[in-house]
């Protein structure tokens, strides 16, 4: 399976729950599925699948199914998660040792080097083994550790001054929890949104929406 | 403006956007705005504005551009942000401290009436003026207090579950952060997923993929 350019963000967002669904297909000790039954795992059609897939040039053998232990290793592949990227992660709230905990549980492609508060009563703190600093030292930090990767987990009204920062360090990958939106400012970085307020919202919809 | 239904998923998701966008331009007193720089601040082509807001029966004028608070208004109404929904919140550690500060912040539509966990160390312990119940109340509190809506941040281990218990409870809409996947096996269940896991390794793709 290849890489191949301009693949479509839907098809992008779909591959992450194929790797948790065939995760959860090896630590149930199941190694082969037929293309129909992943796809009802996958609340897919296998057409939708077959598509997918050929995005990256294909697999699976017609009438044999999948190997799963195979197609989960070559859909790592294809979402990088055999690089390993030093993350910085700034706000150490409830939501930042969350996602600091997530990240550190297991050996992740994002490996967090270093974690910034400004509360007096969070800097110091252990989370996982790594010292909360003083968002004083974010500059020294990053000139000598040159961090590739910023986790945002600082308040909206915050925000813009941190990514200003971490902006002028040369910082341009994000992962941004702050319910602000960088990325319409500069064209030159990478951000994945997870605006837990626009799920809410989008929530607030579908219940509403059913009820009319 | 009126609601319609069948309405795409895409556009869905893109309303919270302009709620939050339009909320900044009240914040700094910006009461009308053209097409064209509400399409600058959005990330999004003036056509493709129009195109959306047409769904719902069209807004603004020719030449006058839209007037904030009304279109702030009108997409809220559209999101249901004038509802209350009683809610519970299952998972009382880092994230759901997070989510239940955040909800409980602000006057929200999904109003939280109970906490729970099954941690004696986290049960009792007040979030926000609401004090943590053990989850061994939950049948007991459902049954008189009807909640309508449930905050999944429990482990994953614990999804399932969990999601077994309220889903007999009668309870049919769901926010879910366990990055467990439910509505595969409900079709009569609303479910909106915030899945960290997949955000990260759609940032991973991203990253790995500007890379090559």
């Amino acid at each position: 399976m290849n890489k191949q350019g301009n693949i479509s963000m839907p098809v992008i967002r779909r591959l992450p729950k194929y790797y948790r669904t065939l995760s959860e297909l090896l630590q149930n000790d199941i190694t082969r599925i037929s293309s129909k039954e992943l796809s009802i795992r996958l609340g897919l059609t296998a057409s939708q699948i077959r598509q997918d897939l050929s995005c990256f040039g294909g697999f699976g053998q017609q009438g044999y199914g999948y190997k799963v232990s195979q197609l989960k290793q070559e859909i790592g592949n294809i979402l990088g998660m055999n690089f390993k990227y030093k993350t910085i992660l700034l706000g150490a709230g409830n939501l930042g040792k969350a996602v600091a905990m997530y990240m550190l549980s297991k050996d992740r492609s994002l490996s967090i080097c270093g974690i910034f508060d400004k509360d007096p009563n969070i800097i110091g703190k252990d989370i996982n083994n790594i010292t909360v600093s003083n968002i004083d030292e974010l500059e020294n930090f990053c000139n000598i550790n040159k961090p590739e990767v910023a986790i945002i987990c600082v308040p909206k009204s915050n925000a813009a001054p941190t990514f200003d920062r971490l902006y002028a360090l040369g910082i341009k990958n994000y992962w941004n929890f702050s319910n602000y939106d960088f990325n319409v400012m500069h064209d030159d970085v990478i951000v994945e949104n997870t605006h837990i307020s626009d799920s809410f919202m989008t929530l607030c919809y579908l219940i509403s929406n059913q009820k009319n």
